[in-house]
């Protein structure tokens, strides 16, 4: 059995697989793809994702990307036991689906907007954030994070009171809100996302995902 | 057992349910939502889903929400045999996730978008489609479509050579791109797609679904 995970480490979209590999203890052969010098856009990868992009899992012969679908396909396949799918109950799978399809919804945009805004545009452009864009996406956020609140009132976890693959979802840029953009007040400020957040971000899983995450602010 | 679908027929999300419950030969309690007049945004609505919008599934006491999680679940609970999932196999069940995901990712934007420009914003804002948004757009779609080309030149389906429910979730923006737009040449001009395409949109589900969708030009 030889797995590849085709990625980098300047990735959310690698991070998030990472995190659902460390969850469920699998070991895979990183192979760094380097996005500075368009390596992704070169054929040999265009073969394997044909949108140019990472991260690209190979297992054996069978090829797939886009990152919310490896991790679904490595939890099926080789992490049954981590009860991060709850698929042998259709309908604590569907919640598990539902809050994996608001992180992409409704969460990604506005967190992905401002961490472009305070960290790679200052970053890699030499530009301050856009303070209007900054305004409108935290507004998109909040209330976003107001239903979080809600939900997470009444069970630990988003998909339930135990932790899932939508969990996981966050973990990328959950971390580089709270610790790249001055907006982390965000999550602190709403008690039960604060507790759900410090609960997600403190497994050690999480914590080997965001260490490869290499961004020089 | 009884399922309500909360929708509209002003939303090609509900529209995606219904061609996906009709592929499945379900029976569902349709229950109009009236947009126009803001019932979506009334308490009783957002109890059942946070973010105020349609559709919400209602199966006995389960409520779901986001329209391309409730096709899953329905498939999973009441349409095993339509095949339209392939979980059978976690490689196959991945391959309908990718394809379900680029959807969601590369295909849903920029067609609905120019869906917006040419059809909804003209008839609501009484104002012509901005040319440059419109495109820009195109030139978005015409590198997905050319995907959708190469990978439509090997398989008849986008997840192999046998309808499922990634195919399924095309059809109610692909119905407006092809009659409400003045697009449908994207399609047309790529013979993998277009045959592809006629035999998604010739299928009776969704006939059926298409149908509901009523919007005055």
């Amino acid at each position: 059995m030889s797995i590849r995970l085709y990625g980098s480490p300047f990735s959310t979209s690698t991070a998030r697989v990472l995190a659902a590999i460390s969850e469920i203890g699998l070991e895979v052969e990183l192979v760094h793809v380097d996005l500075y010098s368009g390596e992704h856009k070169h054929d040999s990868h265009v073969e394997k994702n044909p949108f140019g992009q990472v991260p690209v899992l190979e297992d054996d012969e069978f090829v797939v990307f886009e990152s919310r679908v490896i991790t679904r396909y490595l939890v099926r396949k080789y992490g049954k036991k981590s009860g991060l799918l709850k698929e042998d109950n259709p309908r604590d799978a569907a919640a598990v689906d539902q809050w994996m399809e608001v992180e992409t919804q409704h969460f990604n945009k506005p967190v992905a907007t401002l961490v472009y805004q305070h960290l790679f545009r200052p970053h890699f452009d030499g530009v301050a954030a856009d303070e209007k864009v900054v305004a409108e996406e935290v507004e998109k956020l909040e209330k976003v994070l107001d239903v979080y609140e809600g939900k997470l009132s009444k069970t630990k976890f988003l998909a339930g009171d135990s932790y899932s693959l939508a969990d996981v979802h966050h973990v990328p840029y959950g971390h580089y809100l709270v610790t790249r953009t001055p907006h982390a007040s965000l999550i602190d400020s709403r008690p039960h996302v604060k507790a759900w957040w410090d609960a997600v971000y403190s497994r050690p899983a999480s914590k080997t995902a965001t260490e490869t995450l290499v961004m020089t602010p």
